[in-house]
């Protein structure tokens, strides 16, 4: 029998098992993770949140001093980034009295990472730089077809405008596909966006390999960044989503995500 | 905030969050029970079991020293039973060494349910007396129909004999119907079953309110009484179902239901 200590949160739906590690004692194999991720024979959550000390993390070569974020999805593979888990993951380091200030920077595997305790506890990330594509691509989805922007957030998206009750009313437990086919070689994440009004979206997310989920946050700052694109709008964008809202803002080409995160159980886990 | 100390365990795949109440000192309304059996923004689990002495019940009129099982569904409703709860039930007071030996009494809403605590860690428990109806009922399905059994474990059970092929190709993810309707006014379970051999079934269960499941206890009993009714067979029936494998075996017409149970976390719940 093994031992984990835990804790878990959550931002907009999206939630993690956070299990602290500064000395990089854990070994923690795929088993493990879809163990405790299961979510009725263990605790359940989307993936899990490692927190070591960067110096003992070998491919880190950067200050060793700052806090890792080790991400795993729930089936024990390893991801780059999570804008919803990279705030959750600071949440707990402010809960723990971690880090000194609110204003401070994290190492993930896509990079350093700046935080910033916002108004009303919610929590800033920074997610990097945004591009979008000119070469057009088509969404389809039981026979109806839409133009879509494709953006990089670090990952691939492919959003698509359309209206409230179109969004409404889709079917998402089908995936949807694109055209041209060999545009997104390695899949995409597909968001169905409406506009409330400039600034003001409303989104459902199919990702790739999950299928529709609550929230998806690299997908929030991809729509964000289509409808500034699409519209000249140039201030924040808020953006609904099932599990909540959040808001992008835009420093040049680098995009800032602000939301909700919280922490609400810790406990202990006995792999059997 | 409030907060609470829970464990979480689970049967075939049925999970439960346990609260330790000996007292009678947690008022656990719905929105507290909804809140922790959220599967993102809380534990996660299908329900909750109160853990309280029984003089701390107010409708309980049997022996004050008992250990009450308040079950409560995910939505915060009162259920009278779980089978597979009342062995994770069990199984806490067993690790707590809340009882003294591993044959004692649960006072239950739907009364006293005997507990052994058997081989290799196994749990059995009473489910009380079985009632198989001899009236005609069919169960319908995007088009198909079958004859089906109609069983009574306190709850009301609708049996289907299929061959293998067809209950591991059905589609459950819409509700089967029965006729004459007026057949269970309130609604029934529908079991699909096959027969390996003569004891040995495959199951999958649609509950009434929540879909197909992995496991219901009373839904295995059911068929184990439907399949001994139809077949002569005499002996102990195992059940396979898709959260693991249950054992019925009948004392007159009371059916004893034996079946893995365990416990694999605690910890602290805020709920903010």
């Amino acid at each position: 029998m093994r031992r984990f200590t835990f804790s878990k949160g959550h931002g907009t739906r999206n939630d993690f098992i956070i299990i602290d590690d500064q000395h990089g004692m854990h070994d923690l194999g795929p088993d493990v993770i879809s163990a405790i991720c299961d979510r009725r024979s263990g605790i359940g959550a989307d993936g899990v949140l490692r927190v070591v000390r960067a110096q003992h993390v070998p491919e880190w070569t950067g200050d060793p001093d700052l806090w890792f974020m080790d991400y795993r999805n729930a089936d024990g593979s390893i991801a780059e980034m999570c804008g919803n888990g990279l705030r959750v993951f600071a949440r707990h380091l402010v809960n723990e009295q971690w880090v000194p200030t609110g204003d401070f920077t994290v190492a993930t595997r896509a990079g350093l990472r700046r935080v910033l305790v916002a108004r009303g506890g919610l929590i800033s990330t920074s997610l990097g730089a945004v591009t979008i594509s000119d070469e057009p691509v088509e969404v389809t989805h039981f026979g109806r077809r839409w133009p879509a922007t494709a953006v990089d957030v670090g990952n691939p998206h492919a959003v698509v405008f359309v209206d409230d009750d179109t969004r409404s009313g889709l079917d998402l437990t089908k995936a949807p596909s694109w055209e041209p086919a060999q545009r997104f070689p390695h899949g995409t994440n597909i968001e169905f966006v409406s506009v409330r009004e400039p600034g003001v979206l409303d989104m459902r997310v199919y990702e790739r390999g999950s299928g529709e989920t609550e929230s998806c946050g690299t997908g929030v700052v991809a729509s964000a960044a289509a409808h500034r694109a699409a519209s000249g709008h140039t201030g924040p964008v808020v953006v609904h989503v099932r599990g909540g809202e959040l808001t992008v803002e835009f420093d040049g080409r680098e995009a800032w995500l602000t939301g909700p995160a919280v922490v609400f159980a810790r406990g202990e886990f006995w792999w059997l």
